[in-house]
């Protein structure tokens, strides 16, 4: 990866306009390093798959509807490094199937890859447009989640100022912009209902108390970060009116996957008679899937677990166990807000009932 | 605190016999270092109040039943203070209570301080014998929970090897010797019918990663260590049989308070339909303590979620929520065993409901 292009588009954070983790610079794909934050802001540019891939499957940019963008895009570049490098079709073919499969979890990147892929043929500015599309529509998707979100809160949760808790991080970092889960709590933020965030800090990789804490405090945003073990006593203590989640994919019946420990949250929340809402585009739910055992668990490396800020913790010879996200039922799922509708899943509505009426 | 004197009982891990974390060496109380685990097997030796609750409030020693006995122990060790700074009653009395009070939550050190205290009046060496009473009643208490917990969960779970999921640490470095929880996993592999452990890691300190694992690793048991925000899918997706905890204080109604995070793996196991069993002796029993709402948690410093091995995750200006407890209700608690009895607390045998029929 090559520092940011000093030509490119540039704001205080060095390298994409303000709120934004993902954007095309003209020449690559820049991405905003989130291994690297909160106390670092920095910018690398991707002109190449396997860099894409790696950072990917680094994390340096996470979260399904930003993998979206990514997928789209590197579409992109997997064809530039086909001319730079004279791949033939089924090179290229293979190379654009790296990138759909770099991580299994979230939908979203398989989801923009099969978009755009049938575009190669027309060539790359059609297939950059067709990307940079999907970018444009997930932001205006993640406003109106978050203003169907709020309002379908505030006509529930008698308590003003709400107190939200969220578990990793669906801001802005996570998407195009604005953010899905963190899109709700910005709607509510501005429209000056939001007591205070509970931010579980998401182990192993901390995407609540480096990434959600982070954006939660440029805005300004009252939060505290917890153990994700605190969670269900937060919640049945009666800290907390609603809990609100990103997805990875939701199946046709409204099983959720999601970063591990939503499941937890949404056990908590069941019990102490708040809802669990998931907020999350269109582009996430996957009515091929059918229930969420079907949905591939990423197993990540267990040594995530074992080792903080480059020191072991655990004795030398035990291992880590590693499941990257979870799956939380559609029984306990009170609420999908997606940026058309909102589906009272718990109750029956499902995803996969009604016909996808459309992405904003 | 002073190293550990040369001439005092020493072993492999150079000042207390082998699994005992708590100690008298004649002239002082011992201590086997749990901060510093599993990196560094260091011993403390503590000889002022001041350096026994400093030990006490960062953790040096930890789990309810090692606080008992650092409580009655910590008595003798105010009275020796007190004769050598020519100490009054009522300041060796101010000085017993801050023994008593250095954390608020595990009942054990105030019960422990409360049955020696009396003793004072017959001097050091009346203490001592009850203090040391204390300690080797633990010891043998926590091997007939060992057997009594193995009985029950054998007859109620046919699946063999069976699956253990574990929270936190109420193993040897929690008691005097052999733990509560471990205990029980310990019978189970000693009788053979052990498949592994898992350790949820169990935030901030990670006791489960550092101190559970290296028991387990001592002993040869299979484990694997997990993110505690794993547990739920953990338990929910078929891997665990049965999950076994300690407790800190368990009320009257059969409320448990236990290590943050306990909570949520009681209602992983409610949903899953499989056992919760709490692990503790009659002296953690609080029939004083009608229900949960009126056991204090203690809250701790905040930093404890946001700096990790010395870095700090979250931005500068994000704060901390970091309760060290949670408490679960009893009707999830499908067993407590102590060392007399199995109470089927979720079929309504509470611990308040019958006398209490002493300690083994």
């Amino acid at each position: 990866m090559d520092p940011a292009a000093a030509d490119a588009p540039t704001d205080g954070d060095g390298g994409l306009p303000p709120g934004r983790p993902v954007g095309w610079t003209g020449e690559a794909l820049r991405l905003l390093d989130q291994t690297l934050l909160p106390g670092r802001v920095v910018h690398v540019d991707v002109t190449d798959v396997d860099t894409l891939v790696d950072a990917v499957r680094r994390l340096v940019v996470r979260g399904a509807p930003a993998l979206g963008a990514v997928g789209a895009l590197g579409v992109v570049v997997a064809m530039r490094q086909a001319r730079r490098e004279g791949w033939d079709a089924v090179r290229l073919a293979a190379e654009v199937h790296r990138v759909r499969t770099a991580r299994p979890t979230a939908v979203n990147l398989a989801w923009a890859v099969d978009l755009v892929e049938p575009l190669v043929p027309q060539g790359e500015a059609a297939v950059l447009a067709a990307a940079q599309r999907i970018v444009t529509e997930d932001g205006a998707a993640n406003h109106a989640i978050g203003r169907l979100g709020a309002d379908w809160l505030l006509e529930r949760v008698a308590r003003r100022p709400l107190r939200v808790l969220t578990h990793c991080n669906a801001g802005f970092l996570a998407t195009t912009q604005w953010g899905t889960a963190l899109g709700v709590v910005r709607e509510l933020h501005r429209r000056g209902v939001l007591e205070q965030v509970y931010v579980d800090e998401t182990r192993p990789l901390l995407q609540g108390a480096r990434l959600t804490a982070w954006e939660l405090a440029r805005d300004g945003i009252a939060h505290v970060v917890q153990a994700d073990s605190a969670a269900a006593g937060t919640i049945l203590g009666g800290l907390v009116d609603v809990a609100v989640v990103g997805a990875d994919r939701v199946a046709a019946n409204g099983d959720v996957a999601n970063k591990v420990g939503t499941l937890g949250v949404a056990l908590a929340c069941r019990e102490a008679g708040i809802p669990f809402v998931v907020a999350a585009p269109e582009s996430t739910l996957d009515l091929a899937t059918a229930g969420g055992e079907a949905i591939e668990i990423e197993l990540r490396d267990g040594d995530e677990v074992l080792v903080h800020a480059g020191v072991r913790t655990a004795p030398a010879g035990t291992r880590g166990h590693n499941p990257a996200f979870d799956v939380t039922p559609a029984r306990f799922v009170t609420a999908l807000v997606t940026q058309t509708r909102v589906l009272e899943v718990s109750a029956g509505r499902l995803p996969g009932d009604s016909t996808n009426d459309g992405t904003a």
